[in-house]
């Protein structure tokens, strides 16, 4: 079981320009929310795609460790997202990521992004991890 | 027919933070660089997958300039990224966005990243935007 | 309110081949059984890939007609499909699928697939359909 | 280096209801002809997204003959697929594949299906296998 307070340590020293606040992590899944006043905006004053696209990955990669352990070598093999609706404007942006699958090599993690609450969905994404070998984690 | 410079002049602005640039832009294709030094590292030392989903945005973002103008209100609708080759180290990265659809309301654009100078590709990403109504664009 | 009868009615005449069964459908949602009997095995003797991306597709079809009634010129868009755990032998497949986004010209739906009886998710698929305007429906 | 002839052999007995034919394999790339009178159709009188996600998926397995020889045990990971433009009528379908990555675990294959005789790309889809141990192949 990895605690909270550690992989914060970890995600800070290692992204130290990263706001995202891990706010749970467990059960193969996590919670990270990512405060709206560093948010990049985009033309029309919305989050842009980029922001998103980052915090999904970064729930995914922390979802992982809650089966793993924090894993550094873990790389993402691919991602898939779809913007689905704008986000709500000032409100902080919250990441839900799950484990669907945990295979000896490959983690495969549905991330669903909402504004703090909002119900609608503003992002879903799949994202594939690769686990490095034990020997090299 | 946009111009180089008009486009950097818009990205410079809208995206003061972003280092990219373009290198060009026409015939329903763009090539953007983003310069090494200002590349976010992730552990292993290598291009953080972030860093590379921005620029495979932006550089779809500048081909579709090449078909409609400046359009600062078209929005990505959904972005699918394959990392497949480490990138080099301490070299840059160019994308290579070439529309592969243009319709009235959606634009797929092909991506390709690689390491500046080296034929293997880093990254594949294929985006869809969505063009706003001519009266809002 | 579209009845399970019609659906099925109208997927019996367009798609003759077809065996799914819609078991269920409304309120965004529609569950699609695919009987094992029929279904494409491949080298294996698994469930064949293409017989699960059909199945995902038809079965975010009829989660449309749940909102919209049956539609028959939506078109699909894109799909993504990861595939996730080996589907049970002689056991039916289930789709349930889910709408995440109606606008007005596309819709994204959530489909994950299971062996009947089984909670392991064998696929999950995003997939994206264009709405035709109305007059064309 | 693997010959047409075998790994046509191969599909028609491993694949006994489908009609495609190699054109061509080598150099980490294949062809494929799908026959249209062998076409699923959907309202509209289009080729069935089916039916293109199984020409994608199958392409990319004969791609990965020509680096590997045949590899039934070969199985798809994910597939994203882009549906860019409606098919030309009664004209039979090319999926051209070409590995993107070849690793020792994992193989990205792009493939472009057009209309036989047309330039414009029907649909883009990017496909990954893994690769079994060697000892499994």
């Amino acid at each position: 079981m990895v605690a909270i307070a550690d992989v914060q340590a970890f995600l800070d020293e290692t992204f130290p320009l990263s706001p995202n606040i891990v706010e749970a992590v467990g059960d193969r899944q996590a919670r990270i929310r990512h405060p709206v006043d560093h948010t990049h905006l985009r033309p029309g004053g919305t989050v842009s795609g980029p922001t998103m696209m980052a915090l999904a990955d970064s729930s995914a990669y922390v979802a992982i460790f809650s089966e793993f352990g924090i894993l550094p070598m873990a790389v993402t093999t691919s991602l898939n997202i779809n913007f689905l609706n704008r986000p709500a404007a000032g409100v902080d942006l919250i990441a839900a990521a799950e484990l669907l699958k945990v295979g000896r090599r490959l983690v495969v993690v549905d991330v669903r992004i909402y504004s703090d609450g909002n119900a609608a969905v503003v992002a879903q994404a799949s994202v594939t991890y690769s686990i490095p070998p034990r020997s090299q984690a």
